[in-house]
């Protein structure tokens, strides 16, 4: 008997992309365009994406994927003497394989809620920093990261957004948002944050394709030009720059066409809706509410043993010495009779 | 009136990919297999192209270009103190943006004869360097990088390579071979490397696919393994993890197949032997011969504005005061229809 | 008035060098010797150091400072996938102003004990880092980082250290001792841990000169040469090389004659022994106990107000609303004078 | 028999310091001042640095040795897509063991002329730098690096300086000037090129003590304070933070007291008058003229073998198949005596 898989967004069970984009990819298959992203698919693109956010100036530059887009963004940005800094959850600090420390900065960590990075926090570390007379011997702050979704799913609200901006402001810090999932959060009725508003109060932000749909590829939207001159140069000496641009491109450019973005994240949200919905039924328990395609679930470990059989789930964390915690992940591609399994898995399972 | 495009095989006219890749592609696309090349396609790829190379213990990593696999390849063979001998004409010392010297290494240029590296012209450079007593305060020789064909389109023999081998074996170098281009070298007539010669030369080498139908990636083959302990997280840490797998695995699973790449390989040689005939029957000076999918002419600046109206060809660099060597370049895509009016245009300025 | 100062070691109060160093270095002032540390003092600081830690083959580097000593020896150590394991409060982990993630490395940190890097926290962390099946996607620890005294003052006693040594051992990691105030460590009666114990378990250390009565320099001591190769070089590319090698060689050829070294740090721990004991005497509250150069104070904060006017000492770290943790230090060169005064100061605010 | 010293100013032949800077060392030595350059000692050479360049307002940080302060400065002031153009003889390019590409940055080397890097070499590097409409895929100039005296001995003219800060000016970009060896120009009667130009004219530049009679250090001074924000942190990071500020402090603080810099330079010149004196007295080749402390003969290879006997020198390069180009330096420290003899050497072998 097949399991069904809900470990993850891309990592276990990855599907190709969405077959509106596949259609096109034919389609556009012999058609000779210009490399590296000068291709008219990517400029189309470039046009959808500006439109969609409210910022006819913006530069955008598509990159293969989402450790290399926050690398060579963070890079760009600082000067040799700065850090970044980010939640202690966030996906540079833990899950980067010390990708930012490669290029030759630290990552500056601040104890996150999960996931999400408190404005609250953010002052006083600033504080503290600048408060401390001999900080000329330590790494300066230079950018603030964060996701949105986070590592855990959850959301910034516009007014934690704004708040953080206008710290990022009072210490003439950039913002940088890494939107590897932000389909999964535009398509959220708890999500209050637009894509408008980030181009308002973001400097930097991506929006992710390889985990939403696209054939690969971020979208790497910059407002604060300035910050980043000859970005395209920068890209190409990280390794960076994508000849075959018109897969970015035609993904892009499909993903912002009659809304297909935002339909492939509510998909995902759906589903996560319908095993949550499940889950309380049987009074499963939740280890913490989060309103997006990840959930996180307590289950004794007899239970656990019994689900391996049926289920892929993500370990997440011990929760005490009987008991786990899991997640199960919805994304574009997750089949109904695969969540229609899963329910039925469930309620053989009450609490 | 359309030109027609012979400027390069991949910059200024670029296509999708193979479609016997397009088809396998659609077939796979909605398959979920995991993710970072641990897929089943990329297993496949993998086995077929061991296979092909006859080393069944080669390691094989699919990048998504070749100036990142170039710059990750060597960073991680070569210790701090150590750079890259290359070609003064070596893509990594010229076309990559500083792409090696941001992972902290010099290229160490030689005097190339056409684009190749000769066997005398190392021995003699790293003669010198040992020779010298002072040569602890230099940059150390630490590996020989080649590409094949070279960025002239000219090619290696096999006993060149086999005194370029024996030379990196006396100064305990490894030799990597970069391969962006390597379908249009293997479908050659005057080639004499076969992929199970370069297997058994090299310490690593790169399968190029960008260039060569497939949809992206760089298949990296890796023959010394002891030189390049960890390499999926050295790749990680580049930010040149492609999360998409599938993508290069679909690619050369499929190019791997029933002799796909060579066959594409093929097709850019023959449009370019009729390029080649047409030129000889009309009197244009060839600049240098070359065996592969490049060609380069010695053009008056007259004829040179009239072409301008009906081809596009790259500039290479200026001849005489009247004269320009230009580069035509087809590919595994160039359509019979375009090398027959590029006849034609040639055909009607005879010298 | 004048102000006595115990802030610290080497920072607000630094004085020159020991007056048997200054002697030899006005002998030898016109003598022309060779550069970059190939001079006849370099080698008979080195000829002595080796004698004094009974391994004759170790190579010797002198640089110039501890950070830099630390970020040269790490890096040229590691591999680009991997990070250091120190201590959360290590000096490379905090005070370095990012000079190891400058060189493209993750400081990977463990919850330290006062300081100690404690054997028990260091195999969890590397249990835990194999046991996840997913540890390729994440830094890899590389070597192992520990200071002695830490920079809490603490000592590792040579059972703690050789444990340290066997989980390395286990883990196939190197062990790397920063030794910048070592003469504090040797001086010690609670010390166990001698120089030839240090050159046993260590694969690499630095015997600190700057802090202890040196003109300037770090005398960098490599076991494992294997792991070092073309050292020279390496330190000459991080701008690390001293061209007035010289002055570190007299430095250590001085320190290394007659028991200069340990005596220095006699004299620091001696005073710090006085101070120690009027602190007992007047029932001032220690942070906690510390054997070497360092003393930690809890003071209220009304009684902090008082020192200002007649003592420089350092601020630690709050200790509740009403107090406040202080640090005195005490060097080589420490006057009696200044001693004698801060006691009477503490006699005058008994608690 | 003794031979006598000639070979270099700083590597075979290194003596310690100028015996107006060992006196103020002794008496210095028990001062306790505050480290990292923040000492008394180094902001008196501040200000009197200040006074002699004209520049009240120059920043000015002393670091260790030359390579470190190019490093430092060249990484500091340049963005990561952007490389320094040198001379191809200048020191950065060849004698810093990849010290530049281990920041991270490639150098740009032009045709010098007799170590010179002229004007119109660099305008028209330039311009096909930006002529090239494909400048993005390339490393872009970023910093313009000269050194004077340069590594050949030769100086610049006031002219030619300022005809390299024109074009600098059009361009944008900032100019450097290493001054490893200040002191024999300054006091050069060839020389028109004064501490005030030089502070006039470059973004930055060092004023070399290593070389010139100090303990150690150079004097960094930056004249374009935006260009090199929070320098000091910079430096750290670096590893180039002196500890032990007060050496350099000592050094520069005396170096610039009562002329005494150019008098250190002076001696070196007058040394190296009465060598070129004797040569053209004997008939010796010059190689070409020279008008600093280094003089470059061209020898017979008999001569040669001769001379090996009683002089050090340096060996250049190769003339012909029977001669040698040699090189003879003088310094602050080259004693009468070692002229006398090698003046009588000299005339033993008139050609």
């Amino acid at each position: 008997m097949n399991k069904v898989y809900f470990a993850s967004d891309y990592q276990e069970d990855q599907e190709g992309m969405a077959p509106e984009i596949l259609k096109n990819l034919e389609t556009a298959n012999l058609v000779p365009v210009s490399g590296y992203g000068t291709d008219e698919f990517s400029e189309s693109a470039r046009m959808k994406i500006r439109d969609a956010i409210g910022r006819n100036d913006a530069e955008i530059h598509f990159l293969a994927g989402g450790t290399q887009a926050n690398a060579v963004v963070i890079s760009a940005a600082l000067r040799e003497y700065e850090g970044v800094v980010a939640a202690d959850t966030g996906h540079v600090a833990l899950h980067e394989a010390g990708a930012i420390e490669y290029t030759g900065h630290k990552v500056l960590t601040v104890k996150g809620d999960r996931g999400i990075l408190r404005a609250d926090a953010l002052r006083e570390t600033l504080e503290t920093f600048y408060a401390d007379g001999n900080h000329d011997h330590m790494v300066h702050p230079g950018m603030v990261y964060i996701s949105h979704p986070t590592e855990y799913g959850t959301l910034y609200s516009k007014a934690e957004l704004t708040a953080l901006r206008r710290i990022c402001d009072a210490y003439h810090l950039p913002l940088y948002v890494d939107g590897a999932r932000l389909a999964y959060a535009l398509a959220c009725k708890e999500n209050d944050v637009s894509l408008k508003d980030l181009a308002e109060l973001a400097d930097a932000f991506y929006i992710g394709g390889t985990k939403c749909g696209a054939i690969l590829g971020e979208a790497v939207v910059i407002l604060n030009k300035k910050l980043f001159p000859h970005f395209f140069t920068t890209v190409k000496l990280h390794g960076a720059l994508l000849a075959k641009g018109r897969l970015a491109g035609i993904s892009f450019d499909t993903l912002f066409t009659d809304g297909l973005y935002e339909r492939l994240g509510a998909h995902a949200l759906e589903k996560a809706a319908e095993i949550r919905a499940a889950l309380a039924e049987n009074n499963w328990q939740v280890f913490f509410e989060t309103p997006t395609n990840q959930i996180f679930v307590v289950v004794d470990n007899d239970t656990l043993r019994k689900l391996d059989e049926t289920v892929v789930y993500s370990f997440w964390e011990p929760y005490d010495e009987s008991h786990t915690v899991i997640r199960f992940a919805t994304s574009w591609a997750t089949p109904d009779r695969d969540v229609e399994e899963l329910i039925r898995i469930i309620r053989s399972m009450p609490r």
